[in-house]
């Protein structure tokens, strides 16, 4: 092939480098997907860019993270977390915000919740370190100098193989308070059938089985 | 417990749903990495979030996909594919629009190019038709009927497993096409030493061996 020096050497448009570095900071994106995400905005409408940073720019200044609890509200504390009515002597223990909805929903439950944002899981590359857990260790040992120390900690994480491996690490690291740990029921799906509920589940409603007095 | 009947049930803020459902349209974006993320951006500065949004905009606005050759570009064609002076007869097909910016920088090449967005990859979840192939095959088509056909069809893809892969089912797409399909030589790098090298490369090296002549 002739050698032609060719003058034209076009650098990476700046506005591509710049989208790209600011993905790149985002938890779980590399470089690859960075470009990924760039590629695909740029073949969509322009508008689905604009709604999009119009989305993260409503998330960030309208909401916060509730520096007692860790859920997302629109104040701090949140509204949960400000409610006096609350007993402030249990906490239950989720992975995410949405669980709260979920909990509130059933009306059967009156203490305080905490969001770790997440379970422990090496294969997305989320460590303890990830997690909202310091702020929970702080949460219970502040609460003992006070006239309302946290006694019960209740594990409210998902019933699969890494939240329950979360689940175990966490009981284990709280066996040094003074609080009482337990987790949420497994077993039978009300509603369900023997026949239909898998053979983890039927296991799981053998060991957890009550007496009926 | 008590069965109190608490009334509060909050929801998921509309903003936070709006982000998150926003984020799950990007490519290789779940709801749990969407979650992360949006939690990250709680965490971190306000200033952070504006600058991301600001990255999207700009990028969006500012750029686009050439739509002869893929590239990311202020125009559309890009400079390169607007150049009448470069040899339209053959084309260097690259991963990324980064990859021809080491190709200019060389000053060896005065052929086009060809940006395929990545290469086939599963493991990722990324299939060939995510990829600028069709384009491709498109573009060469077209060329025979034209005074400036494509001969030549360069494959600058990364020396890796799977860039390797996609660049063998590229060739064989091509096999219809009437074109001579090239790859990128492999050997030593200069200014290595064989003492350094990996067993690949000095097997690369051999296999690809020229004569002195």
């Amino acid at each position: 092939m002739a050698r032609i020096l060719s003058m034209a050497t076009p650098r990476q448009p700046a506005a591509s480098a710049r989208l790209i570095e600011q993905l790149t900071h985002l938890p779980g994106i590399g470089p690859r997907s960075a470009e990924r995400i760039a590629f695909h905005l740029l073949k969509q409408p322009e508008s689905d860019a604009r709604q999009l940073a119009q989305a993260i720019l409503d998330f960030r200044t309208q909401l916060k993270a509730c520096s007692t609890c860790g859920n997302v509200s629109e104040t701090d504390p949140c509204p949960i977390c400000n409610d006096a009515s609350r007993d402030a002597s249990i906490l239950l223990v989720v992975e995410r915000p949405l669980d709260i909805a979920s909990i509130e929903a059933t009306g059967q439950y009156r203490g305080l919740y905490h969001v770790l944002m997440g379970r422990i899981a090496p294969m997305d590359r989320v460590g303890p370190g990830d997690l909202n857990l310091a702020p929970l260790f702080d949460r219970i040992e502040h609460s003992q100098e006070t006239d309302q120390p946290i006694e019960e900690v209740i594990l409210g994480l998902n019933p699969t193989l890494e939240s329950d491996g979360t689940a175990l690490q966490l009981a284990a690291d709280l066996e040094k308070h003074k609080v009482r740990v337990t987790r949420l029921a497994r077993g039978l799906p009300t509603g369900s059938s023997l026949e239909t509920v898998s053979k983890a589940v039927l296991a799981d409603s053998l060991h957890g089985r009550v007496g009926m007095g």
